[in-house]
């Protein structure tokens, strides 16, 4: 016998548990797979950083109990260059935005708490395989669960499986678009038992590479090193990540970076992608499976939030009153916000990356450009708006 | 006898002449070497968009009488992209700042008529041969005038020869650095007999390439088409031209291009530049002979102006109070204004220039960099900020 259900959602990251809620929340029945075991999903180390949009969406879920209490809410950020600091105020630049600092990990842990409180259908290791009839009302997931193939039959299907899932290979080939831009730079990621050495995220371009000084809590510091692609964490023994932080955030004054035990160490490439539309016949993609942006702007997860706040809607309009706008509507209107993302999040990473490939008038564009937003309120609002998050439509 | 000076300026293009009637109503003598004839120097074509600051000095050097009689006051631009159109009002954008359009070559005319009726020294035809010197207090220019050599001794002197002059090539190769971008795509420019089709300038992206529509006077259009920088004149006969400008201006609704004798036609290439610094002992560089400027952001007139104003400061302070400070800053302050003109230049060209190197995702990027400045505040407040000019330090 076929499982049944109106949305199957494939993937239960941030994308899909926060959507699986929003639907909850609408009376409207959904079944999450999820090819990991939950121990896996529950420490995966991803962004952390949260739009004020982003914060009211988990508010307007339910989903925000533990993010109210523990969330660390940041005013501003610290641009660091020539050995000058330049603080970009967000609430005065911004309508009042703020972000949050909430760890990814943690906003996963409190959506699959409440969606088994809830005893709604999320389940772990549920591989799936392939999804078929996406072109009829009644699409299909077939996946692998219990050591026995299955089948889950849907009215959607929403792909929330990521970058490398089913969900976007699932689309004809030439049915889709894809946009996408190798960055010839890595970021090295730390994160280390240590209070952080500032209170909001210091963002540094020093003429050896960019870095980025971050927290997960007032106890646990999250850094990040410039590095090359094809660089590799065994060349990086704590002590030299230390000493390159050291150099890199140096300053005129006093300032002094903590030192404490590295827990994690990790290398992410950066890339940026956009496949369109995000919508196929009744499949609909959402989050890192339509597109990626570099980390530099603080975007994906908040992208996969403004995403799944769509398509909730959507969904709920066309379950309660046959509406199919919004569904319609879905992938023009998450794709405006995504290539304002991209732009964004390309303008924040050239800006702060010496790039190895770039000849020195372009480096002094980039210098032109922070000195800009530090000196200009119309520079410093377009960082503060972007960065806090434009109004979801 | 060698000719004895104040201050020898080489060039009488606009920098060098604006210098030499600030520096006249100041007190300071000076004298002005130029190596076409009248008549050249007061038809070539050049640039026609006056910042508000390049207003304000024309005015406080005596020198606005025509302008203010025949500039054009703007209040803003208009930005065409996909098919739409979208005004940047600059007023209420950029703290009350307008633009003016009175070609370059009108304000040349204007201030060869004042110098000469003041009888100041103002030579054509003489051409500089070189400069040296430079590093005592005595620099002599030698140059070729009345069929013979001759000698102009110094206290100073500024090169305002333009890209190619003598000027930038006597300071010695390893005091100089030098910065340079070749955009891969040149402005095919034209002169003709109508009134503009527009009141205000039109930048247009289209897929075909950027347009510009500008104008002279009330009679006379100026328009520009983006092509490739090896085309030429040749292939362009009026009647393409006309056809070409259509498409790339057409917009949704009405909006008519008029058409009529074009008559003049050039290609342009377009060039990043920039030489530090912009002093070497008693020789200073101003205008084209130490940067130039892709013609986008209509920076190149504007920043020469800038120049010659922190100048004519410096040298009066210098010949007033002995007060060497302002000449000592020069190069540092003049190149802060450069490199944001050269950031701003850029900025607009990536964004209105489909370019045949680029990839589907950066016509992307540039699109959303586009949507941005159309419907931010803040982006629409970048363009009008710089456009108008920041303020002189």
């Amino acid at each position: 016998m076929p499982l049944r259900t109106s949305v199957g959602i494939v993937g239960a990251g941030p994308a899909g548990l926060l959507l699986a809620q929003l639907l909850h929340r609408a009376g409207v029945d959904a079944v999450v797979l999820e090819a990991r075991n939950r121990d896996y999903v529950e420490h995966r180390q991803r962004a952390g950083l949260l739009e004020q949009g982003t914060v009211d969406v988990l508010r307007s879920a339910g989903a925000a109990a533990r993010l109210d209490r523990e969330g660390l809410v940041h005013e501003g950020i610290e641009l660091r260059f020539d050995r000058r600091s330049h603080r970009v105020d967000f609430p005065s630049l911004a309508d009042g935005r703020r972000v949050t600092v909430y760890a990814q990990t943690e906003i996963v842990k409190d959506l699959i708490a409440l969606r088994l409180e809830a005893g709604a259908p999320l389940l772990f290791e549920a591989v799936a395989q392939e999804i078929v009839d996406i072109d009829t009302e009644r699409p299909v997931i077939r996946y692998f669960h219990d050591d026995a193939e299955r089948t889950l039959e849907c009215d959607f299907v929403v792909a929330c499986d990521g970058f490398h899932g089913i969900g976007r290979q699932t689309v004809p080939e030439d049915a889709l678009t894809t946009y996408s831009r190798e960055y010839p730079f890595a970021w090295l990621g730390i994160l280390a038992d240590v209070p952080p050495s500032c209170e909001e995220l210091i963002y540094a371009r020093h003429e050896r590479g960019f870095a980025l000084h971050s927290m997960r809590s007032e106890h646990v510091s999250r850094l990040y090193l410039q590095v090359a692609p094809d660089d590799r964490v065994e060349n990086w023994p704590d002590e030299r990540i230390w000493e390159e932080l050291e150099l890199r955030f140096a300053v005129r004054g006093d300032w002094k970076l903590h030192r404490g035990p590295i827990t994690e160490k990790g290398i992410t490439p950066m890339r940026g992608f956009v496949a369109e539309p995000m919508r196929h016949g009744r499949l609909f993609l959402a989050g890192d499976a339509a597109h990626i942006v570099p980390p530099t702007g603080a975007k994906g997860l908040n992208l996969a939030a403004a995403d799944v706040t769509l398509l909730a809607r959507a969904l709920g309009d066309w379950y309660a009153h046959a509406d199919e706008a919004g569904l319609d509507a879905y992938s023009e209107r998450a794709l405006r916000r995504v290539w304002r993302a991209q732009h964004f999040s390309n303008w924040m990473t050239t800006m702060l990356h010496p790039d190895p490939r770039e000849d020195a008038f372009s480096a002094r564009l980039h210098l032109a450009q922070l000195e800009y937003v530090a000196a200009s309120v119309a520079g410093s609002t377009m960082l503060a708006e972007n960065y806090t998050g434009l109004p979801m439509e």
